[in-house]
């Protein structure tokens, strides 16, 4: 149920092909569309999300730091990206996105907050919401560390949200911070770092499984 | 005390001077000046505006869906326009606003939120609102559904907001939702299509108020 | 061969149907949708629009002084305008929206030009361009007169635009400075004042013809 | 412990060296880098701003009132400013800021918040924050009145805020308003005209000082 | 007949009252107005504008470099200045800033042009202009020295000006370059660092009109 | 001396390292780093921009189509890229743009024009300028042809700039028009499409580059 998305932007990027055959088997992969002026740094486009798409099987998911996010919904679910979300911080009228994402053929349609932006411009939207994703790291001169500020967030959110629209962390995750979140009641992590720096990461992305398991059980 | 007030973007744009001798005797007639910027879609502005208010006695609220509010004021105050709001997400420093309008002759002068906004955003403008359009619909692809996640927000307009100051219900009002609308405390709405894709516009907006009634006097 | 269109946006707006109506027979009806940001003032959007093509058989020419030009090129065509132009300082990229409306149904694709922009800009798009608006006015305090440097840039793109490519003045035109504009090589008018505040707005629009006809045979 | 900061731009703009030589002893002095966009009215720049800082040994603090706040992060550290704050609303990521602030050098680092913006925003934030800025002013038409609502928002931000971290209160402080601020439990005041519309700008401020001490001492 | 104004944005900023007594007696005198978004580094604004203006009789000169310059003309003509340029970049509707600069009572309304901008946008403004300046330096890490390029419009704009239509040049001048800059055939000069770097301002500001006058006569 | 300068964007972008390792020993390869908002469509960023110049020997051209070209120059110089460009539309100060690529090691420093710009903003910049690149494509609705009208600008430039200044073309050149762009005097072209999409992307660079050395020696 809980779904771990390692994020292929921290993969190699010079062989992303075999990357993606090294990986197949994974229950989900991430992909940041990020244009630069949204976010500091572009990542990459349609071109790559469109030839990534073509050669993997693992069900991907958008992540839209993008200035416009309406203009890759079509583009994206033409390929066959089943989850997508957008910025809420970027779409003045998020309902306009949402919809677009499911008349285009998007299974799961979301909203991602930036850190600074408070869990309850949600609301209005929680009939709408198949999950969500917290940032939780910013640009910085710090390390790009987790600011565990965005479990306050997690935890207002979960007294709106509907049970069964998910809740993703994104953002400095690794084993040394993975269990409070875990105990926050997420139920999804995006990683980057933690997985591909690793010297093998399809065992690290099974290694975070386990723990996450561990970590899910004591809640119980 | 309750208002209703019928938006004209919604009537007959082709004979809009007959149009207006037709609702002859309603308390309110809503005008919506949208630049197709700030919000999808451009109404009409000042030419259309100035027009409309030289043929008509009825009182008349303007709700500007803009970008720059501000530039807009001074005009329609001069064409006798008493009761203005603009979004508070167009205005960094919303008293200039407000108190512009004041100045310049408006007799109630309110901010409106589109969906997204959280009422709170209202908190530090108390005690210069007469009264707030709380947008309860969005441009989408699902039909522009009344997305009754608004009614949450006005339970929390009304718990700092001055008693005196009016809350309003703008888009996707309509019978089947008008009395969830009138039950969580709402002094006023908005309504178009409902009541000019009726047969006959004054009737459905009589029989509207009609029904406003009934539903408050349950209430007591 | 030379047209002059006059701006429905002088006309009479609480009776657009009856002034549709006086004006049948008309070889063109110029359409201002102007979003108030682009240019100052809001004029009207597609509801208007779309309401005028559905009444007149009147040929239709869409002038768009808006931000975003693109957005409005499939709903123009689908209500049957087969003229539309846009303004040249809205598109950084004008193959896109020319393109477009080709590809949606327009007849004549066009670019228009604020005063302030040189009309060298045009010269990579000289296959593409059916007609240009030149701008012959600025909002500003001195009562919108008719700038004739204008005049100047007519000149300037006749001597690189395709024979077959119209070339239309809009603003400020009227009977003091017909004769200095026919006689510069303009095969287009857009009128306004000059028209609709005359006693008889269709005999004005013959006179200004006849005008512009005589003015034409002595260049000759 | 409590800080009031004269703000230098109520200050004598023709002999700024004489006032800061006039002004010697204060614990601080408050500077408004304003541009003219953020906020209306541009103050002064980094030319003043050096020049100020070779020439007094008072402490100074930046408020950064501007579009870019990221961009003034160096040079102010470079000459010697040892408290700065940028608006929240001009930040999307405040912890490139906030970082950015610390890395050059700066003791203490700060957000403020405008009038309109929810104290929320702080939220994840608050283990990198020394201080905050509450603007209790907006540009408007009612003379700039210290708008009481603000100190709402003072008391949610000491719920979650460190007990570190100081609370600022700017824009309309004066004698009828000190009690009811002090007694809010702030920590800081930016003074503008109350103190250099005075006849003894240093008296006014040690006046200041004496009945803030005084409302303090009540409350215990 | 020709103008040297020397910008006090590079005079004694601590000590702007006596800079000014200083410099009496001076035909006139530049003031910056940057906004640190429109060009980089805010100088200052009306605070400090209105200060001078109250305490010198030299005739003074802005310069608004800023995004919105239709924001300044009444403020500054009602402190006294006469003369008023705006950069043509920051101008959609130029007519619109120089039509309320004459309203207002400016005696000499012009535009101001960023090294990038060709001379050509002036054409259709030709008969509206009092004077022009040509930016001849941009902000860079080569040392802001004078571009010689800007002369190739000065050629081409003295081709089509109207006579009385003054040419500035605003930027890197010096004496090394005067003689090359007054043979172009340039009515005024904004010197900055040249004149308030020598020992002896008003020393310096003589020798350079000295300069002028003399490379003047070579030339007729 | 004539480069061709193919485009990786237009190379397999799922095996990077593979595809530079099969262009090794080509004189240049082209990096478009685009942003989606200057220009449609996001391509890549640093991340791989780094990976490659890791990758290969190559010299690298970094073409950037983005709203912000001065936040890239430090990361471009700091990885070897000597050949940079940016576009002219995107930077109000061109200079800053060329003095701190230059500054920061970068061999080649250029400017790019969109179609719509006019060749003679280079003209204050033509001692600045190692390369020019004229873009010679739209995205649009017509299949992204080659818009022949890009050679009147290049005619245009070839008149003002300096011998040394190289001129290239980018976008829609093949076979068909290759006689045409080497005859208008260009020094440089970037291919994409033409290239990659041949069976053998090596031979069709060294084709390519034959038939540019035949038409050049035919204008001799």
């Amino acid at each position: 149920m809980f779904t771990v998305s390692p994020s292929l932007l921290s993969g190699d990027l010079l062989n992303l092909g075999a990357q993606l055959d090294a990986l197949r088997g994974l229950e989900n992969l991430h992909l940041d569309i990020d244009d630069g002026n949204f976010v500091r740094g572009i990542s990459f486009g349609m071109d790559i999300v469109r030839a990534v798409a073509g050669r993997t099987d693992i069900p991907l998911d958008a992540h839209l730091e993008v200035l416009n996010p309406c203009d890759y919904v079509e583009a994206l679910c033409a390929c066959g990206v089943k989850r997508i979300c957008a910025h809420v911080e970027a779409l003045p009228y998020p309902s306009l996105f949402l919809s677009a994402a499911r008349k285009n053929g998007a299974r799961y349609c979301g909203l991602a907050l930036n850190l600074k932006t408070p869990a309850e411009v949600l609301l209005p939207y929680v009939d709408q919401l198949d999950y969500v994703i917290f940032v939780s790291v910013e640009a910085d001169y710090d390390g790009l560390p987790f600011r565990s500020g965005v479990l306050a967030k997690v935890r207002a959110a979960k007294a709106f949200l509907r049970p069964e629209t998910e809740i993703w962390i994104d953002g400095g995750v690794n084993e040394s911070n993975l269990q409070e979140i875990v105990t926050a009641g997420v139920d999804g992590l995006v990683i980057g770092r933690s997985i591909f720096q690793a010297p093998n990461p399809v065992a690290a992305y099974h290694r975070i499984r386990r723990l996450v398991q561990e970590y899910a059980d004591k809640e119980v």
